[in-house]
């Protein structure tokens, strides 16, 4: 399913088959939570180039349900999306107040967002939501600890998370459909260490490292990638969950990482602040209200092409939705460009220096 | 500037020449307030045949500012639109609490719906304004009578706007821009016709019937067109400003209308109602949780090619952005399509037939 293709240092480019195409890697999903990427329809993200975008299982479960998404042939008829779709729904709800209630032995225990009703989302219910939701690639049902826990609780959480992971495997049932495992441990290198081995182990077509970049010091985070990626095999994709700042990809991926989602890029742009190849531009400055440059005069985007900064400072100053879409299809444009250049720069040998010019300029 | 083609009862059909293009009459125009209309692009307007568009002048004078759109070069290319751009702000801001004051014989006291700042908008301002924006039509100022009040106060406001009318031209000064007069007169058959003869008069490319369409009975908005029409000259557009609706565009270009704006079909859009051959259809209707039909089974926008009712549904029982953009873009194409057909309809002399089939079917 996975095929590397180059390696440079410690970064990798590679293919993923899925059922819907192959992906390069390293790339960079989209969030797609209730099945829309907010302000860009699957024709825009087509059009970028964005080879798979993540939905959120539970969420899906709850509205439209998963009988409505099966009888509409599954996620992609159902909302038009020809590439690659990922789902999740695992402990990455704890860091959201309007889901997470807690956690039991047989599963977590979640509040619907819509109507607050509780419910136990177990392994094996997770398995059937995204089997039948037909994703291309199901994550598993784990527990993230939060990095501030105690090692005891940390721990308990890790062993339950490997729990969960082989429950995981005995129900999934989709054959088309690839399932990842995720590796927890906080900030504990020997946790860490032991969750990848344990779950390198399984059955998986993926691997990710979870409980990472929801706060902690940056310079950790790339510590205990690197304590776990050592024990990932090369032959299977690395994931990296909740990661989509510029800087912080192009280091995850000199540190091994292969896949991405976030909602970063795209929340920023609904903020004003957009990426460009000499770093972050806040578009509601004052001083770009009679600026006739394009948002980045490198960029390639059909929103670089034709709309320039007074246009847009004008629109998002205004609260117009045509100024969100224009915002955010820069920076998803922007992010997928980066993947593609570094693909490109790990192929050639030359990603390191890539990485070092990049982050000089990317202020 | 303006070209009868094809006559059918009252109904016509012709070309007006403008600096961005010709526009096939009848036609109708979205609502780009502040240069945009919400949830579609230039290039959405242009891919589905939008011929002209209109935008608040009183509202770009301030925000971004006129100098902020002459420095760009002009409207069309401040907000990258390449058909006609019409330009107003007169008397129907009289319905909006958020602007209006009060008239004045000098003109408009105003508003400023952004900081409340109050400012007289007079003749020569307003079109100082519109020539700097720019646009291809603009239109004059006119004080807009509601039908409510007293005759003599209707009659006040008809004599107001004759005065205006004649300065606008005076101050009108940009070569390239057309400019349409409005006649006024409320629900008086006697004033509604003395104005048109007066405006008529007057050095206009084009007329408008003003201050109907804002809540009076439907027989009597096409009884005041009626008594208007056969006093605005057969060689020049007309103009039936704020009118959205299917039916009443239908029956207006029936009495002799040409052109229309309104935000009808945008706000209905975002509201869940959509036009279809068959009448409206309310998206969030339980009844279309597993429908995978289309919008509208007849219609060949880009929307209904690709989406489904249970998906636009979903979307928009959860408020995300997508869904009101696929909403709004197929009540534009089903409007500016319902606007060919009516063209080739009367040029194939059979207009009245396709309206009468129309509304039998529109419920």
């Amino acid at each position: 399913m996975f095929k590397l293709i180059a390696k440079d240092g410690n970064a990798r480019t590679g293919i993923l088959k899925t059922a819907h195409g192959k992906i390069e890697t390293p790339f960079f999903m989209p969030v797609a939570t209730k099945t829309a990427v907010k302000y860009l329809d699957p024709k825009d993200l087509e059009e970028i180039g964005i080879q798979a975008i993540i939905s959120n299982a539970f969420v899906l479960s709850l509205r439209p349900g998963i009988q409505t998404i099966k009888k509409a042939g599954g996620i992609h008829k159902f909302m038009n999306f020809h590439n690659a779709i990922f789902t999740d729904s695992g402990g990455f709800q704890k860091i959201k107040d309007s889901f997470y209630i807690k956690s039991t032995d047989k599963g977590l225990i979640l509040k619907s967002p819509f109507d607050g009703k509780k419910q136990l989302l177990t392994p094996k219910e997770l398995m059937k939501i995204q089997n039948t939701l037909d994703s291309d690639i199901a994550m598993v049902l784990d527990e993230m600890p939060l990095y501030t826990q105690s090692k005891k609780e940390i721990e308990l959480a890790v062993e339950r998370t490997h729990k969960w992971a082989e429950e995981c495997i005995k129900h999934h049932k989709n054959k088309k459909q690839l399932l990842f495992g995720i590796a927890q441990g906080g900030l504990h290198k020997d946790l860490r260490e032991k969750s990848a081995k344990f779950i390198s182990k399984l059955k998986f077509d993926g691997f990710a490292f979870g409980g990472l970049a929801i706060g902690e010091p940056e310079k950790q985070t790339y510590a205990m990638i690197n304590s776990q990626v050592k024990h990932f095999p090369e032959n299977k994709p690395r994931y990296l969950m909740g990661v989509g700042c510029p800087k912080q990809l192009i280091n995850a991926i000199a540190a091994g990482a292969d896949c991405f989602d976030s909602t970063f890029p795209t929340q920023n742009a609904r903020h004003n602040t957009l990426f460009t190849s000499t770093g972050k531009l806040v578009i509601k400055n004052s001083k770009y209200k009679n600026d006739l440059k394009p948002i980045d005069k490198n960029c390639d985007c059909y929103i670089c092409k034709n709309y320039t900064r007074a246009h847009i400072r004008h629109l998002m100053k205004l609260g117009e939705p045509n100024g969100l879409r224009y915002c955010t299809y820069h920076n998803i444009y922007f992010i997928n460009n980066l993947m593609k250049q570094i693909r490109k720069a790990i192929k050639e040998k030359r990603f390191d220096k890539f990485r070092k010019e990049f982050l000089r300029k990317f202020k």
